[in-house]
């Protein structure tokens, strides 16, 4: 999508490939809102390093790294023969999957690359399907987003406010987004709205990372305290909501997704108001049978009492930011008395009552439709 | 309240006086929960400041700093005569006043006082009836919340989960506080609970000052990001709701509070966990009809762009922070995208539907009853 650099507007994808040096181009995203930056990894353990670093993060987007990851250790390949290529795969393919050792996403992406490069007879030809099949899962992957942006658009009315929590935007995939892309379809079209981003504590996506993604695209937009938005759903100052998620259970329709998605459902339920869920194909879980079964990831409790963010003055805002310091380029205060701790779940589970309908590039469904549709949202035959 | 102080712990209440240099104590709020510090005022014009740069918040802790202003203004006259007395009651209403103009509770205590020096026939007189009155709106303040607390304190059963947010302790009150009041309670009780302090951004009042008295006090807490309140419910870990109010509309029993009071609500109706507010009779509106016609202030967006805290380490915890800086020792940080902007409603309104009951100093009340019990509760004859 879209970024703003000094006056120029230029396209850009999360994660991309120069075929010619062999490099993986990634957004810095731990420099995001305050500074935009490139990185151009020039091996695989530098890609699996950006990966493990989170300089890229977003289940979709770490899976086509991940892809572009192998067929770059492939592509480095100076031996002879395809069965001491082969030893270098497994090699490239571990290191990259313990780089996110929880995520399946990554690994899905870099068994289907190896299963692609089988095809090829010589070193050549299958160095040449595993770009080929990197390239290929990206761009799936994007036209997945775009699938979703379309099936999502009629729901973005002229005027619309719509809700959003965390961040489900371009940043999190290839291109596009989940949530987002029924957004970006809308502006695409011609449509005006306004988008409410939660900030979304303890780690503030959607202040950082989805208010910055639609200031770049040019959509009106406002962040809110995630307290905020009960007031503004019964001041009738909302008209729908819409959230990624990071698994959708098949079989019963809850979804998990970041900490106070649920709350916001409540919400939506209580004010009538629209409460849509938007994903791609791979978040749907065939297997497990109850919400209560997702484990609930408790993070680090430092994120609950203090923030990070830019040493700038408060009052600062119009213009770029400058760039604030070393390393991730951010500070850290500590907001919550020094002696106390704290709880700190990082996903909750909705439940299907509480949603409109799921987004899919195959359709939008409601929840409790979903694993009747199986066949067509690529779940298992019985 | 108790404060541990170099491994002392000692009593304090949030506004005091000194009669013998005829200044007002109070604690500097702007230094918590980082650094704890008494702050002595001179004379009137400086209880005045003290008020408006918000070393005291809180509309019953600033009612009594009001009328203690007022009294060590009356204290410090060195005229002859009561109408010369009279007319620098006037300038001393005047400027503490102004200090607030949008506040209540300090006109009210001041009125108060004012009233009750009347009846002196000489300065000497007037200055004493006034300092006993400022003393005894004091003292009238802290038995109501220890009223709230004896009431309220059957509600805490042994091992309680309790949630509360924002502030509404005894930084907020002279002592003890309305939510924590039965909380105090239950805790000299010899009751054991424990508290969820929702950090209640954008300001963090709940992660700042309530998680700081309830160190202090020794009272078992965690603070939470507003966001996981919901969770939390859903899977059985809170057993109450106490908030305090900024107003309650006596003929309807809405109530006005810090903004996500009202998300607190909807989720407790959900998970049928008992909502309780907890307040003074002083909070109680008795004319207005709706609480659509409260007036939601609209903050400033710097609030929610970023965070106030102390540039301390994420991992630092154990022990006393040390102070940080000058000034209002708080370091700001940007959190949202530098080009964002941001909506901040400061309060929200919960409707009498989703309220369990009132805690008051003359017994716990079903929101709808306060009109028909409104003679017990100081409301209008009519």
């Amino acid at each position: 999508m879209n970024v703003r650099l000094r006056g120029q507007v230029r396209p850009y994808r999360t994660v991309g490939y120069d075929p010619r040096r062999n490099e993986v181009i990634l957004i810095e995203q731990r420099l995001l809102p305050h500074e935009f930056r490139l990185v151009a990894t020039r091996d695989y353990r530098e890609t699996a390093r950006a990966i493990r670093d989170m300089i890229v993060r977003g289940a979709p987007a770490i899976a086509a790294t991940a892809a572009y990851g192998l067929a770059q250790g492939v592509r480095a390949f100076r031996g002879r023969g395809v069965d001491r290529l082969s030893a270098q795969v497994e090699r490239v393919f571990g290191t990259i999957r313990d780089a996110r050792p929880t995520a399946v996403d990554p690994l899905n992406a870099m068994v289907g690359v190896r299963q692609a490069m089988r095809a090829g007879g010589t070193v050549e030809e299958q160095q040449e399907l595993a770009a080929a099949a990197a390239r290929s899962f990206a761009d799936t992957s994007v036209a997945q987003c775009e699938a979703i942006g379309r099936h999502g658009m009629p729901l973005i009315k002229e005027g619309a406010r719509v809700l959003t929590h965390c961040n489900a935007g371009w940043l999190a995939c290839v291109d596009v987004g989940t949530a987002t892309a029924p957004l970006y379809a809308a502006q695409a079209a011609g449509r005006g709205f306004h988008v409410f981003c939660d900030e979304t504590r303890p780690r503030c996506q959607g202040a950082s990372l989805t208010a910055w993604e639609l200031a770049q695209q040019g959509v009106s937009h406002q962040v809110i305290a995630d307290n905020a938005a009960g007031h503004l759903m019964q001041r009738g100052e909302i008209d729908l909501v819409i959230v990624g998620s990071d698994r959708v259970l098949g079989r019963t329709g809850e979804i998990a997704n970041k900490i106070g998605t649920y709350t916001k459902a409540v919400l939506a339920h209580r004010h009538r108001i629209p409460f849509y869920v938007a994903i791609p194909l791979s978040t749907i879980d065939w297997d497990l049978r109850s919400g209560f079964d997702i484990p609930i990831e408790e993070r680090d409790e430092a994120e609950v009492l203090g923030a990070w963010g830019a040493p700038l003055a408060p009052k600062r805002r119009a213009g770029a930011a400058k760039p604030v310091g070393r390393g991730s380029c951010r500070a850290y205060v500590r907001v919550a008395n020094p002696t106390s701790g704290a709880r700190n779940p990082g996903f909750d589970v909705t439940p299907a009552d509480l949603i409109t309908g799921i987004i899919t590039p195959a359709g939008i469904f409601r929840p409790r439709e979903l694993w009747r549709k199986r066949g067509q949202l690529g779940g298992p035959a019985t």
